[in-house]
């Protein structure tokens, strides 16, 4: 019997906290500290963590601090623990990796969060099936990088490897840029509507779901927009370049080219990939309901009678009021029999693959 | 005992056969024509309208067909139907009234659609709630305005008079540029994943949930992008000035000014309309889920046992990662013993006003 593999988090939030509890569940020995004392006792009291402190016996530290603070801290603990493989868990990878310089440091990201923040989020299940970018790079150790890919692995996550720049560079593209434009297009909406109060009343469902990210607290992104300017102003760039590309086609009245746009983002959009299952498996069901309790109940306990995972689901209100349609994302090969069912309760739905 | 009042209908989609509807439940005989006949001839037989063709002695007709058909379909309306006052449902308002110019038509716009197209959508309350815009000018007859406003108000819609311009220049702003912008979001996306096939797996629930819209068809954008051009320019033009503004912001590292725009657009987007009845009442109750059969239907079954109903449903992925948080809208009164339930069941949800 080996002995027990042994790390060390730096950061007991959220994310630390889950990675200490899934870690333990592999049957580590897990320590942690934090630089708000209250919390890393908390973690201890709550059983996240076996102990308080960086351990100098770690093979492996895990640092979850905002992006700003992790080469300090990265660098910190690779001088107090010698053995150990480092990596962290910061949206930015070039600007860290570059800042550590370490054959024992490799950088990650784990595309993972949750709505509630901190301890009381942690979930030793939070990776599982979760992207977990990793960006070892041509100093870092080769076996170092297997065995942390292995441990990451042991923890549901799936590891896509990439270099630390490439990773900042599409980041940038499918978070960082979305985030700013979600929050540009709220904010013109917000000046407008102070002047025409009316104006956010002609605000549909496509709206809401544009600018719903904008309603999250703005506090990390200072920092993310400083640690990935370059690639940051890269995308807005690009964007901006797209936009005036629009712009020529709506000013010239071009048809052709306008549909040709939004055909090539169509195909695009529905060809997402919903990190559940292949999408060309699943299909969206659509169920008209009234609103009254119970008829949730009745769509979704039918799925499950069926044995059918529902993977995504989503209430579109055609406006207001009681009516809205029910739209059950599953498996296609499930789909007859769900729909055979629901036409049974007197539902009529309809079914087309997913985004369609 | 009055006389019942005549519509006519031109046009029997969607919108034209829920209007149909909605009117015969006041008590008014409608009539309804289609270029299309066969659509009409199906209206009949469904009981949709009372009559085929454009009834000479109609108070009111409304067209409801593309933007780009309004004008025509709304002069030979003022034409045939000498009495009648005349509106339409398209959603573009300036160019339709300039071209129209009678003091018997008001243009009109209903916020308001289904996922399901046609005849089989048609619904008398489709409207029951909506935001109805309309858009009279100097010109327009008062008397015959304000009875359209009483028949618009009598199936349900809430009135809201803007002038057609205005009109544009607001839906450009919520509607015509988000969508464009979704669109060019993701063909930026979709171009560079091309390359790097990791791109997409990047892509987590805020990405997704920004570029929803453009999976939508693109037929009807290029009719839009015609008919409401300057509006949609000048909204381009903003958004393009706006983020040349925060590109300025993230190229000087300015982090007080990122951070108020995000915090100006937070404010906002928590304050939007979420379209159900008395918003102060309502909570958003967020409860991590895995996705698995059976987890949807164990909440909404505890919530239909507790006789609560759901008002909205959400499956949101958080900021990032694939794992699921069910966003349950109910009414605030029934929050806490929804939430002693949730948590008796291993749950952990936590409650918020709607859109916190």
């Amino acid at each position: 019997m080996n002995e027990p593999r042994r790390a060390s988090i730096v950061g007991t939030g959220l994310i630390g906290a889950s990675v200490a509890l899934a870690l333990r569940g592999q049957g580590w020995i897990v320590s942690g500290t934090d630089t708000d004392e209250s919390r890393a006792d908390e973690a201890l009291a709550a059983g996240v963590i076996d102990a308080i402190g960086l351990d100098a016996d770690a093979d492996l530290v895990v640092v979850a601090v905002p992006v700003s603070s992790v080469s300090v801290a990265a660098s910190e603990a690779l001088r107090v623990c010698p053995r150990a493989t480092v990596t962290d868990v910061g949206s930015v990878k070039a600007p860290i990796v570059a800042a550590v310089g370490d054959a024992r440091f490799v950088g990650g990201h784990p595309m993972a969060g949750s709505e509630q923040d901190g301890l009381k989020g942690a979930d030793a299940n939070l990776f599982n099936g979760a992207t977990w970018v990793l960006t070892p790079t041509d100093e870092t150790d080769t076996s170092r990088y297997a065995a942390l890919r292995a441990a990451i692995s042991s923890i549901g996550a799936d590891v896509v490897e990439l270099a630390p720049a490439r990773h900042d560079a599409l980041v940038a593209l499918v978070s960082h840029v979305p985030h700013l434009t979600a929050a540009t297009l709220m904010g013109i909406a917000a000046s407008q509507a102070e002047e025409h109060s009316a104006l956010l009343r002609l605000a549909a469902g496509g709206f809401r779901d544009m600018t719903r990210i904008a309603a999250g607290h703005p506090a990390i992104w200072p920092d993310i927009c400083a640690e990935n300017r370059d690639a940051i102003l890269e995308g807005l760039d690009a964007l901006t370049d797209a936009l005036a590309a629009v712009r020529v086609a709506v000013a010239d009245g071009d048809r052709g080219g306008l549909l040709e746009r939004l055909e090539i983002a169509r195909t695009a959009r529905i060809g997402l990939p919903t990190g559940v299952a292949a999408v060309e498996a699943l299909v969206d069901v659509r169920v008209p309901v009234l609103d009254r309790p119970g008829v949730l109940a009745e769509v979704t306990t039918l799925a499950a009678d069926l044995d059918v995972n529902i993977f995504n689901l989503d209430m579109a209100h055609s406006v207001e009021g009681d009516r809205g349609v029910l739209i059950v994302t599953i498996d296609a090969l499930a789909s007859e029999r769900v729909c055979e069912a629901l036409t049974a309760r007197g539902y009529k739905p309809s079914a087309s693959p997913v985004g369609r």
